[in-house]
């Protein structure tokens, strides 16, 4: 009898390996230790190993008044907060993406809510999924919570270019086998490679979207843009994908992931947003519909803090201004660690995955005692099934050389 | 097929009351009309109509760490919250509850988030759960979207005493047609209806669930506690009823939702916890294994600042000393303005619900059309099927003569 008290559905969810509980372990052991290197989450920290939080974020928490703290947030988010995410999402693609399609945003608890409220909602149970074959493992912990499975396409071609072929098979088979395609793309600064699409990948993925569009079946993209704002690039040219978005079959529907998390070093906080997309109006109703319900039925409302914070800097141009300045120097921090890294990479003849950008930098291995081998010699890192994932977000430049040398002996 | 974007079980959610957005409505109304009376939110109110935060609260908040503030919370909890919670929610009965069950607490996103993982995890998807014929209609909505549905007991007899009888029946005739009981009952301070149990009501239901248990089926029994802290009785008066938890047969699972958002008036930070208890090791294994998923595949972690004021309250006696003298005043406002409310009714021989403490009272009502009739009338309350719900925590002494004949005039 004990083993049904939980429901058929919830049998078998196991949490084989929670990132969160092993950089719990990591923090641990380099309080101990401080020769320890903790590569594993994705939270920015400084060179002198504090936590890289934002002043302008901090001094706007600071002063917020009795209901912008306590009371429950606005269900449908604030307007700052809610126009604010499709501003700083589409940037100075706003217009056309506002002229071409219905949007809605509804907020969440961090990226995960959106992810979580996404997939339950737009799949049947026993759907499958679609996602790369290198991916944040929580995924399939979202995935199974939700009672639905995933398949795999392969991330790269042999030159470690997107693998459009793999994905185009992949994505067909899965797609005309059930008469549904789920996809989730983490994009730019993949977590967990650091591999960036660029805008012709995109334009060839939405090409073979539009396909199975046409044919009736329902498609649901969802871009989880999670570390958009820690690309090594301009904020324009991190928003270059949303051209391909334009191309966009009518019937599709895109979700675009917010993490609120990640782009204010707001972690604890649990703030993020769904940003519904169609060129159907009665799709984006139905999105409102579905997304409303679960939020109310999951979590309730979202942390009004955080809303209320984040709607500051999104409305008010001089709180902004103060971000941007801010912003760019955490993206620095990443710049030096990267190039410190390729600099050590490339002395150790240590063969990584592009990176392009964002908190994580990937290296393949077939070592499968890779996470213990790693933490004899100090080393924390997130093990993958045929990679391991390096948080550049939390490593200080003078660990970099031993960090690269003990990888190299292991990998 | 844009009425298959969703999946099936997601196709007839439709949110038809939303408290909180009534709410919304019901401030907005108030701020262009200061004569408007906004009976509607479970926010307690000063009686200079400011929020009633607690001191001890705010002041933690501004002096947390960067740690404290902005990592993400430990994923089972930090030690200072969740043994916290056992202490606060047990009381000087918890000896005697640690000597015969074996417990887990797990962080939830606010009470909500605990009643949201319980009916997902412990339901078959289409099982319905059972809950009294007056509700939070919430519960319905979080039991649609696990795709659960809900069946109800008469709460009253005729003597407005809690309905055994009725209880007994639909309890036994629902867990023997499904072979399962998950039963819900918010108490003390029922919302809506302000209903406490007495220690004898419990001890009677329990029986009817060990009798069900020892059946062999399933039974889950969720204490949704989130007013506990605001019932007319001492502090140890109010746990009480964890004197009959002790005779819960060895096979039942019992779950306490415990609400920070009340108890600590932090309503936007979404904190709260579900506390399982079981006699048996092997149950509450299977709770941590699915409840500890749930919460990393629906909304990752929770609120880290609210973690970390909570815990310092629960683990440090000068603050705890602190907080206690501020809820003896935040009981106060409602024992004053229930006072008033008891001799305005009276005065106008309005006949109330029995109120044992919390932030509403209830009235039955005929009227379908008694949300309107009393907007008309500028009073905004919560309408459920067959009786209204009156926010007592967002009224003020002033406001309570007026309210009662507006009322009288439309039940």
């Amino acid at each position: 009898m004990t083993n049904h008290i939980v429901g058929n559905h919830a049998l078998n969810k196991v949490m084989e390996s929670n990132i969160l509980k092993i950089s719990q372990e990591a923090r641990a052991a380099k309080a101990l230790n401080p020769e320890v290197i903790d590569a594993t989450v994705g939270m920015l920290h400084r060179e002198d190993g504090k936590l890289f939080k934002y002043a302008v974020v901090e001094d706007l928490l600071q002063h917020l008044t009795d209901p912008e703290m306590y009371y429950y947030a606005p269900v449908n988010g604030s307007k700052e907060f809610s126009n604010g995410v499709i501003d700083w999402v589409f940037g100075n693609h706003k217009d056309a993406i506002v002229k071409t399609f219905h949007l809605s945003v509804i907020p969440t608890t961090g990226g995960s809510g959106a992810l979580s409220n996404s997939i339950y909602n737009f799949n049947d149970f026993g759907n499958a999924m679609l996602i790369p074959n290198y991916y944040w493992t929580p995924y399939e912990n979202i995935a199974e919570e939700a009672h639905v499975g995933v398949e795999t396409f392969q991330l790269y071609d042999e030159h470690y270019h997107f693998n459009l072929k793999d994905f185009t098979q992949k994505a067909k088979a899965l797609a005309i086998r059930q008469q549904r395609l789920f996809l989730i793309l983490n994009d730019p600064c993949n977590n967990p490679t650091g591999f960036c699409l660029s805008k012709d990948n995109w334009k060839d993925i939405i090409a073979v979207l539009n396909e199975l569009s046409r044919m009736g079946i329902p498609v649901i993209l969802v871009h989880d843009s999670a570390y958009i704002d820690y690309q090594m690039v301009s904020h324009e040219l991190s928003r270059e994908v949303y051209e391909a978005f334009l191309e966009l079959d009518d019937n599709i529907l895109a979700i675009i992931a917010f993490s609120g998390s990640k782009t204010f070093s707001m972690y604890g906080f649990r703030i993020g947003a769904q940003l519904g997309m169609s060129k159907n109006k009665a799709i984006i109703e139905e999105f409102n519909r579905v997304g409303d319900y679960s939020v109310r039925a999951r979590f309730s409302s979202v942390s009004r803090p955080a809303m209320s914070v984040i709607g500051k800097i999104f409305s008010q141009p001089n709180q902004m201004s103060l971000y941007l300045k801010e912003l760019n120097t955490a993206v620095d921090l990443l710049r030096n660690r990267i190039a410190k890294f390729h600099e050590c990479a490339e002395k150790e003849q240590l063969t990584m995955l592009p990176y392009g950008g964002g908190f994580f930098v990937g290296v393949e291995t077939k070592n499968p005692n890779i996470f213990k081998d790693l933490v004899k010699d100090g080393v924390f890192i997130i093990a993958m099934p045929g990679m391991i994932r390096i948080a550049l977000s939390s490593v200080k430049l003078s660990e970099i050389d031993r960090l690269v040398s003990i990888i190299k002996k292991h990998v």
